[in-house]
């Protein structure tokens, strides 16, 4: 815009990639109190018009992070078939086998996301083989996808006539 | 970590200001197109487990940004009784005026974000009076309230044998 807005901008980031780590992991902590709430025998069943139950909704935020971040360090992609089974992935038998992979994954988003290359989020790229965009990008939709599908288990939880956790707390 | 890696950070931006402000409004034409499929009757009316109908919840997006970017930009943010007049405003009588109030917020929002300033973002802030944290955070908040509750409106169409819009077209 001008001689001053510029450098402005280089040295003032709108976020970090440490301050980006913590958003989604304040997300996270909030998904696994849903879980906690979540009635053991309803949420590998219940659903609402045709949809999946809350726990194969919880399978996608669990299938995308590791492989999600290991493409996003390399650039070298997890792909095609190898993608459809990692998707395909079924629920364990409990909701405290959930919460153990929960916590995996949790360990995992903390130990490959230093490995990040600076100048990565930025890159174009084809995730997954099969979806371009920015990795900026592409992790937001690793974000934005647990929120929105977070967002129908509370009204799963709602319709079951339990509070869930409040959503702006994600100590 | 290291002496490369903190001027890096400088120079390759995790996302910038321009790219989050699309970010947004790509979210914001996806739930844009949630509005327009769905029924007239039972946008003012229809919601799961003695949730708010999804007019109530557009409402609540509407809400925000406006005052949110000016008190962004300047520091200065509606406060107390006038912030609850602002989450109080009734929903208007039609789909097609919500749509107008939509698309008037996203001029709006368009209008107001190349102004805050660029080191706001890392700035600490109350939002509104009463919600602290860092103006990129606040902004994230407005956002993914968005999804939160676009995510539900999404239920509420699935239980009325509606297809909703594609989650991850944004265009």
């Amino acid at each position: 815009m001008n001689n001053v807005a510029e450098p402005q901008a280089k040295v003032n980031p709108v976020i970090t990639a440490e301050q980006l780590l913590e958003h989604w992991q304040g997300h996270r902590r909030l998904t696994r109190r849903a879980i906690e709430v979540y009635p053991e025998d309803k949420f590998f069943t219940y659903s609402i018009g045709g949809m999946r139950p809350f726990a194969d909704l919880i399978m996608e935020m669990l299938a995308m992070p590791e492989e999600g971040l290991k493409g996003a360090i390399t650039g070298d992609w997890l792909k095609g078939e190898d993608v459809n089974k990692l998707f395909a992935r079924k629920a364990p038998a409990t909701k405290a086998d959930i919460l153990r992979l929960w916590d995996e994954t949790t360990e995992k988003i903390n130990e490959l996301w230093p490995k990040i290359p600076a100048h990565r989020f930025q890159e174009n790229d084809m995730a997954f083989g099969m979806y371009e965009g920015q990795i900026y990008w592409t992790i937001l939709y690793f974000i934005d996808n647990e929120i929105h599908h977070r967002g129908q288990g509370y009204v799963y939880l709602r319709s079951l006539g339990i509070e869930p956790p409040a959503f702006w707390e994600r100590n």
